[in-house]
């Protein structure tokens, strides 16, 4: 990476600088296709028929009524289809036969040509159901005793092995010389509610290729799973994304309407369209993982962090996801963040007849750091060290490598902190004012890829032609994070082109090569790096190509603004688009195409002891937020939040600090005010109204500022930053409460009811 | 090319195989998607207003009317547009302004919400003419005093310097040593009739990217001529092909519908589609360049040709096309089809107010072959020489280079004439029966490219993913002509991979590398060669892999149906698939792409000299005809035409006899029924029931043969062969009609009529 770092010295053109989203002016003149506006000639309308209980034994099905009403093209069961099993374990069906394990199960599904008509055929289908009793408590589901949900299992608690232990906590707990903290966190259900709504378009075509529009992250491991769960060549399923109106990890996983469309569609040989409405969304889509946290820390009386336990049990409700991996982030982070010699790491993931989950934007992080974030202050505040100053004295450092294995490189986590408390203006503790408080939080995080499937790689080919334009095929995908604006930067800067040139092909997954997918804020970075070497390859071309016209020697040339010039001779130099017509307008011609797989230098963790260096460069940063606390009604109110991020160099900073933003909105919402009410299993707020989203007047002040050094394997230096924004908000308020009310809040969301009745409760004692 | 040659020994698996067409499941189930499928949301309809007059001055333009009718959005005039000339020789306007020169004149263009609105509004619009006096007779257009139509010229008369003199024929024609026959012959007006009317899909987007669905047979150069016509970036055009049902050369060219199609759709940012009807289609598509030819031939008394002179006057409508290249192919044959020393050849374009002519299938080579091969047939009895015989003593064989300094290498043109005379029972002159009679013609043409343009190449872009799908993203564009097929065949004979695994994308044009177009029958040869190259590079990659995978040298690998095996140890194997993931899903894993670029070896001809090796090889074939001549009516039958072809190795027998099928049908068609009838400039039978194609009943029995050896340069020894078939039929069929009713016909189409009035006047001489 040595190229690189040499442009660190030069003047960036695009690099750094505040460009606008590369498709904002489809977006703002809307003309971007999002999956509600893709319409295929003779298209049908599908539907779904979910489960009346959260857990039942199917007795029989009868579809005759739907399939008589007119307009119904085709209405399928269990009965009509493959059985094959599908998802993260295998453990679920696409449309279920004998049992219904939650409220959102899928029995049958219909196709056609409106949208109505597939609805009243939905309610034509007659269901006769033997309830059965349900678990909606993780705990209660792990008792001895309590009804099995998947009968040719033992349990529900599914042991993924994602268990970790170095050193050994058990003496410092015991020890008198340290002082030690213990304490149960509780998070709560929330889904993803991306503006675009979960579905799939599939056509199913008489050749035999099924073409598939999806909101998927990863149109790759998309393309194989659909192709196993409809037992179908994987060489036959043609994934195209249409433009994605947010995912935040939700698209990792394949769920049941991607596959029920498809039959629909191999069935009818039509396009079938299944688009969830808002309240289907709400209602149906996976959530982020509820979860409980038992976390015990001890540190020395002078603040070093000497042992750490934690035990996470995980609500994965009766299908498991993508989100099983959110418990080896939780562990990262859980004995990595700080530096704890002795260290301690339980999970268990437990079937239940509560709404199934998936990964959720930051994979398990903003979860686990609520509860180590608010333990830090607590601890601190027992230790009597500002809690600012105790993070400092645990902080990662370059060169440490964490118990599991994770090498810290670039690392700016002290100076994250002095930034926060500095821009926040912090005086100490409980001295913002009446009912006002501030709070701080850090946090720690993959930045440089996350090998958590075999491969972390991304392919791109680079095309280049007689009009200057440079076509980038890339693996990456783009849902709304601004990772297609950063490839552009990055292929524009290394070939010193305008950027208006560089054309971005990243929707039909057939004539992309392969990557993993975009999650663990990896895209600019993997993607970037992808983009960025396949572009080199091509600059090396036309650098030969000058050499060649020049008559200069190839060490001696640059390219600048789309002009080759000798360095010893700047008199002599040649537009690149002409040099490219030139090459290819002779006898003997040659057009520039290449390509480049960057698969970052990381590894996958080992599975029995769960060490490796699942990242290639990692991230950090610091959030101090400013609340205000009613203490009349609970009701808390963010004022201001400063967020300090060290993800190397900035590629675009707009983009970034849009990221940063929107993770401490949707984090700030969870913290405070989101959450799926859930009776019986079944979601009873499924409206925007009842489900309590922030509204634009409720966005606090956000200053967001990058620190740190470019990083030397990331594009231009940049690490991942795409989740961080989200993961220490949560903690940064429940500390500002405390900072303001004096109260510790263990659960999320911390609503009005839940922060009054601590304060009352506080009074009280 | 040694190991193509290599190849040739061993046994194929798809190579010579009969294939079914890449896209025949989709075209039988009607689910491929033409321009007529194509529906975008909020698409709008656009009509264009014609002239009303074959030549006139217009005098005012009200489109008032036209924009009052509820439902159109668009009313656009020359004055609302760009004024930019465009065209092959910049000689044509998209709306025209002062001067109509034709009656398919393009004057006003409207964008409605549906068909009918839209024309509708054409009829609204009021334009007041002066009438001109208009030429139609491209002799008369010659002389002096013929009204200029193109005001800023001097003449009617383009002299594109497409004239070629080597040794002298003026001695040989004086002298009395040698037989000479001289001749006029005449070519009237046919349309290409394609199935898929002419028509575009334009969708200029917010972001500024002009996204086009074009039936064009060369997506690059009407990249480049679209932009350059609408005056904006080239890099902001994207051109997808749909299926394209059939083009026949008349997709080489831009055309007004292409560019007002986009004008409408930058004036109200939504989809405007403008499709022809038939009646339209057949009214104001471009017509094959109706021609007159002046001929003189000069042999030896022992039969041997000495000189010959071509005079082609070719009638362009007017606006010159790519058509204005027909007279270079016309010279070619005129110069090259046989072994004259003595050559000279002249051509004028020449502007009239008829319909303008394109190019079209063979490029004048049936036109011109019609002459040279009647001519042939005279003068061979005229020397009392049987005709298969002098074609014989005379023909091309390898080695010989003609005037033009084109290079014969494979060549089996003795051959063809030796079979066709013997599978068409040929027993001499008049011996075929009463009323019947047999005739010969014999072709030669490219069939290893073509470098009229300054690239001959095509690029491909060769992917293999995890499931050991092969993605072709290929320059090669598909009319129909079944190359793709061909180039599927020709990947998966390289990578001995099952056919089902090569996936083909030739659509989107933006991701696609370049190539020069789909004419002149090079796409199986150039993109076939292109798309092997590719394949051999990923071959090389896999096999590199292998031989660590396998522990065996790379020189003892081969891949035969998946498996890769040691030739010396045939139980270490391994198959091709599994290796491409065992080298993707590893740390520093990596996925195989490869690209080539295919530019044949052959030379632009020197634009003083018309001289150069135009072609990397050239194709043969003969032609007998059997017909039967009702002397009543003047009707002929074709009862029987064997066509024996030297196009090297076929790639598939199926798909390359069905384009010599279709081309002897499409030549047949020319010869005896189709013409389009003029009257004043317009055309009168714009209706399938009076624009005269035959029908499945009056196909004659064909009879296809292939002879030849593999080309060295060709994929797997291929030549091109798609325009072939339609060059020879009509002079075979001429001839024949002498040798049954002994009269001889110099016009075509060969009506009843004229066949009947020959005949009369034979009797009466």
């Amino acid at each position: 990476m040595s190229s690189t770092l040499s442009l660190l010295e030069e003047e960036f053109n695009f690099v750094g600088k505040r460009v606008p989203k590369y498709d904002a002016a489809q977006k703002v003149a809307g003309a971007a296709k999002y999956m509600i506006d893709l319409k295929l000639p003779g298209m049908l309308y599908g539907k779904i028929l979910r489960s009346r209980y959260p857990h039942a034994r199917i007795l029989s099905i009868d579809k005759t009524k739907a399939e008589q009403l007119p307009g119904v093209i085709a209405v399928i069961t269990a009965k009509d289809v493959p059985r094959i099993r599908f998802g993260f374990m295998k453990d679920n069906m696409p449309l279920k036969e004998e049992f219904v394990l939650s409220c959102r199960d899928e029995i049958a599904a219909v196709a056609a040509v409106d949208e109505e008509t597939a609805e009243r055929a939905i309610e034509l289908i007659e269901v006769e159901y033997e309830p059965l009793p349900a678990l909606f408590d993780p705990l209660k589901a792990m008792e001895n005793g309590a009804p099995i949900l998947h009968r040719e299992l033992k349990s529900n608690v599914v042991d993924l092995g994602l268990n970790f232990k170095k050193g050994d906590v058990s003496e410092p707990f015991r020890s008198s010389e340290y002082v030690v903290v213990e304490g149960t966190y509780r998070i709560g259900f929330i889904t993803h509610t991306a503006l675009g709504t979960m579905g799939a378009l599939a056509h199913y075509e008489p050749s035999g290729m099924l073409n598939i529009w999806a909101n998927t992250q990863s149109p790759f491991l998309y393309q194989r799973e659909l192709a196993q769960a409809l037992g179908i060549d994987p060489s036959r399923v043609r994934v195209i994304q249409p433009s994605i109106g947010g995912s935040f990890g939700r698209g990792m996983d394949l769920y049941p309407p991607d596959i029920i469309a498809s039959l629909l569609s191999m069935k009818t040989l039509r396009p079938v369209k299944i688009l969830f409405r808002r309240d289907e969304d709400l209602a149906n889509s996976p959530t982020r993982q509820p979860a409980i946290f038992k976390i015990k820390t001890a540190a020395t009386m002078e603040g070093k962090l000497v042992a750490r336990s934690v035990e996470a049990i995980l609500d994965v409700g009766p299908y498991i996801s993508w989100g099983a991996f959110d418990a080896r982030v939780m562990m990262a982070t859980a004995t990595g963040q700080y530096v704890v010699p002795n260290v301690e790491f339980t999970s268990k993931h437990v079937y239940t007849n509560n709404p199934y989950s998936g990964t959720m934007r930051g994979a398990g992080n903003p979860q686990i750091n609520f509860a180590i974030e608010t333990q830090m202050d607590i601890l601190s505040e027992k230790l009597g060290i500002d809690p600012v100053e105790f993070r400092i004295m645990n902080a990662n450092r370059p060169g440490y490598v964490t118990p599991q294995g994770m090498r810290i490189t670039t690392c700016s986590m002290e100076e994250t902190l002095r930034i926060a408390e500095r821009e926040i203006g912090w005086r100490g503790r409980h001295k913002a004012g009446k009912s006002v408080g501030i709070g701080f939080a850090s946090l720690f995080h993959v930045a440089g890829g996350a090998r958590v499937y075999r491969s972390d790689g991304c392919g791109t080919i680079v095309k280049l032609d007689d009009f200057g334009t440079v076509t980038v095929i890339t693996g990456a995908s783009e849902i709304g994070t601004g990772s297609d604006t950063a490839i552009t930067q990055i292929v524009a800067e290394e070939l010193s082109i305008p950027l208006s040139k560089v054309r971005l092909v990243n929707d039909d997954a057939s004539v992309r090569p392969w990557d993993v997918g975009i999650h663990a804020s990896r895209m600019t970075f993997v993607g970037g790096n992808s983009a960025l070497m396949a572009a080199r390859k091509a600059k090396e071309k036309l650098l030969r190509l000058a050499s060649e016209y020049l008559q200069e020697r190839y060490e001696d040339l640059r390219i600048k603004d789309g002009m080759i010039f000798s360095k010893r001779n700047s008199s002599k130099s040649v537009e690149y688009d002409k040099l490219l017509r030139r090459a290819h307008f002779r006898e003997g011609g040659d057009v520039i195409v290449a390509s480049h797989f960057y698969d970052p230098p990381n590894q996958m963790a080992d599975e029995k002891t769960q060490s490796g260096n699942i990242s290639a460069t990692y991230g950090f940063g610091t959030q101090a937020v400013l609340v205000e606390v009613d203490e009349e009604t609970g009701k808390v109110t963010v004022k201001k939040v400063v967020a300090v991020h060290d993800a190397g160099r900035i590629i675009n900073p707009l983009g970034a600090e849009g990221q940063v933003q929107g993770g401490i909105v949707m984090a700030m919402s969870w913290a405070l005010t989101e959450e799926l009410i859930l009776d019986g299993g079944l979601v009873v707020n499924n409206s925007l109204a009842d489900y309590k989203l922030p509204t634009a007047a409720e966005i606090p002040d956000i200053k967001v500022i990058f620190v740190g050094e470019p990083d030397p394997e990331g594009p231009f230096g940049a690490k991942g930053v795409g989740e961080h924004g989200c993961i220490p908000t949560a903690a940064a308020i429940a500390n500002a409460i405390y900072d303001a009310v004096c109260v510790r809040l263990y659960e999320l969301p911390m609503t009005p009811e839940r922060v009054l009745k601590a304060i009352k409760n506080s009074k009280a004692s």
